[in-house]
């Protein structure tokens, strides 16, 4: 994992969900897979958490104190009980966010031997900085794919016969 | 489904696909998951050669043929064999080729009762303009998904031991 590249994807994040999502009508943005699965604006909320919560609270943590103290546990589920505001408000705040957590990263000037700088992740024990930071890109990606399915299932009826040809219409949603 | 937000949200997708894709490393824009599978820039490939060749003739012939005469098969591989160019390049012409389509369709000035209108299906027979439409935009937000997904797993091995948390990074890769 090369750390400009990483960094440079992460940056894409907030624009790419904006353009998706921006004024999208409520039947879209709020639609879910049913209990246990997530509408495209609480996947937004959970990526907006984890600015706040989980990645650079980790990487702090890496860079003060290694592996000798353990993260704190990530809420995946805490969006869930949030207010419900209007979506753009919510990627207004993540755009914020995204480029604050951006900021503190650069500041810190990380090199490349920086990246195997060691943590303790709570439940798998050792892990890396790099290991890190390649998993928050995957998790932005990976949530973007899952808005796109969440949003795209909105139409699993009104394809007709064509439901044979797109998988995802029946994929069971996950919520990752 | 509603017209006009069908048409709004396949009015979205050059830009997002732009976002997520302008000035992307070839390591990211043309990795696969092997034989079979597709790189981004095929998929957008794909999206380009369904503007020309897919949606705008079948609504064509739908609403100038009726369920008279079958739609052409489509050729969802055809990409595959293209010569390789930029992938900002490929994203202006599929951002110009979708706004061709887009007008295109605003010109015939679509009623509600329009999108009953039937055509005839190489292998299903009988489908409507609306199911059609409706397939469109699934298509686009499911290649979009896949987009987010092949690009997450460039980092597959990057990400240590929260690839047990990721199972995107271990999905079959499907070419959709």
């Amino acid at each position: 994992m090369e750390l400009a590249q990483a960094t440079a994807m992460l940056a894409r994040t907030p624009k790419t969900l904006e353009t998706l999502l921006t004024g999208l009508p409520p039947e879209w943005v709020h639609r879910n897979d049913g209990p246990g699965t997530w509408s495209a604006y609480e996947i937004l909320g959970h990526l907006l958490h984890g600015e706040a919560t989980n990645w650079l609270p980790r990487a702090r943590m890496i860079l003060e104190h290694g592996a000798d103290r353990p993260f704190e546990p990530f809420d995946r589920l805490a969006m869930l009980t949030w207010e419900r505001g209007p979506v753009d408000a919510l990627l207004t705040r993540f755009t914020e966010a995204r480029r604050a957590s951006l900021d503190e990263l650069s500041s810190h000037d990380l090199s490349a031997s920086d990246l195997d700088r060691r943590g303790r992740h709570p439940e798998f024990g050792e892990v890396t900085l790099g290991q890190m930071l390649a998993t928050w890109v995957v998790h932005d990606l990976t949530h973007l794919a899952q808005v796109g399915e969440v949003l795209a299932r909105r139409y699993r009826d009104d394809v007709g016969p064509w439901r044979a040809y797109l998988p995802a219409l029946d994929r069971v949603a996950e919520a990752e």
